[in-house]
């Protein structure tokens, strides 16, 4: 039961860049991570996705501090760069970034594209000393209607809620990108692959989305991050990682993103209908 | 943050009955399956699951024969059975049932202990031809609270959707028990752990539940079923199995049901208190 949007629609590559951001290096990391765009777009790649918090690091120690890396959105230098690298590479970048907008900040994610500024995603759920910095996001769970698809995106511990996935796949999204700086859980078990991969694995087949996952690595302040970032079919099984847990890497899928709209699995069932909203609380 | 209901109360072993019940012959599955269930109370077993339709068995091939199966709940003779296996053993079981209420039909479970029956769970989201022979359940996510702690029950593809756990978690669920007859998911890469494995691991980290599942093995009518029955702690990682594929196996684990009640993660975050339902549509 094939439901395209548009049976013409080519499939496209989409990468997810793992790398370790300088905590308050700004130039640094985008022009490392430009780099790294540069030669993902070259190797084909049409959806790039970076970390959380790309361009800033992830550990703030202060109010002041997080404020002083904060840029507005789409008005700020970081999203004005990526618009540019979008548009010269005829690319879609999904990237985490520190929004300031009036008074307050934001753990956000900017999507840009060739036509420019596409959309922001303000993170709904707050991990630990992220509520000490950032608001709660704002803007629900939007759904970016672009060039080659529907494009939703969460950060992070966005990804611990299963209402995020099943909010986006019913708004429509296809793809769901996630810019991410997972850290071990509390009671995770030595050598166990992330747990971030099991709930992506689960999210995506749930759903039948694509889910492409860009976590950093690294240590900052004392704080590991995971790594094993991953693109999940819409069947849940991985198209490419995980990545390791400490180096830099690039993943790249080819991607048939109509294949997120074939939600039915036999005559009788189908993912989103067969939700008994009659009798969930 | 420990929110212990009872701190006396100890540790209880589980126990998850993987078999192949033969379609139709009610008298040898009950006979087999009190066998092993016997075993495993003789070990310190104090709550054992056993499969979707134990009793039964799975491929109906017409409404008739469902009928001729299905027994009324809790006045049939396997209901009475199983409650009284568990008055003589001081157990609670947990068992997938054909009930048979009035004209309709129903994949459901009965949950018993040593006081007796203690309640039904009918299969909320029906998976491919069960349709042709159930009907939808229509009791909700029912949480039952027995001596040892707060059971919710689900039903194979209820593992498919999220809210099931979500619905049991907020009614105070600590344990989920998952009768089951899991059966290959189509497009499942051959070699592959069953999917269903990774569903529940993610339910049980996003929801801070024990879960227990209690898979069949065999082919029935040329239906296989997959096995990796699998019993899983609060924080997703298996605390016994996953099972083989194939073969008659009894897992069990210890657990400590308290751990259910510890859903904060730090001093910010808690699993169920962190949705945003504010924003979740």
């Amino acid at each position: 039961m094939v439901q395209a949007n548009d049976p013409a629609r080519p499939p496209i590559r989409v990468s997810c860049i793992q790398f370790a951001p300088q905590f308050g290096d700004v130039a640094a990391n985008m022009a490392h991570a430009t780099d790294i765009v540069r030669a993902a777009a070259a190797e084909g790649s049409r959806l790039i996705v970076l970390p959380e918090l790309a361009s800033t690091g992830y550990v703030f120690e202060s109010q002041a501090e997080a404020r002083s890396l904060a840029e507005p959105v789409p008005d700020g230098p970081t999203t004005r760069a990526w618009a540019a690298l979008a548009a010269e590479l005829n690319i879609y970048i999904v990237a985490g970034i520190a929004e300031v907008a009036g008074d307050t900040l934001y753990n956000a994610a900017v999507i840009v594209g060739p036509e420019g500024y596409i959309g922001t995603y303000r993170k709904a759920h707050l991990w630990d000393q992220e509520n000490v910095f950032f608001a709660k996001g704002d803007l629900g769970f939007p759904v970016f209607d672009t060039a080659f698809g529907k494009v939703g995106v969460a950060i992070c511990y966005d990804g611990w809620f299963p209402e995020t996935f099943r909010q986006l796949a019913l708004g429509g999204a296809e793809i769901v990108c996630i810019p991410t700086n997972w850290v071990p859980m509390p009671d995770q078990p030595a050598g166990e692959a992330a747990m971030a991969n099991t709930l992506h694995r689960a999210a995506a087949h749930s759903n039948g989305l694509f889910i492409a996952c860009a976590d950093r690595v690294g240590v900052e302040r004392g704080q590991p991050f995971e790594g094993q970032s991953l693109i999940i079919g819409p069947k849940g099984w991985p198209l490419a990682g995980p990545a390791s847990r400490t180096e830099t890497e690039t993943l790249s899928a080819l991607v048939d993103l109509d294949a997120a709209g074939r939600k039915d699995l036999n005559t009788f069932n189908s993912l989103l209908r067969d939700r008994r909203t009659d009798i969930y609380g």
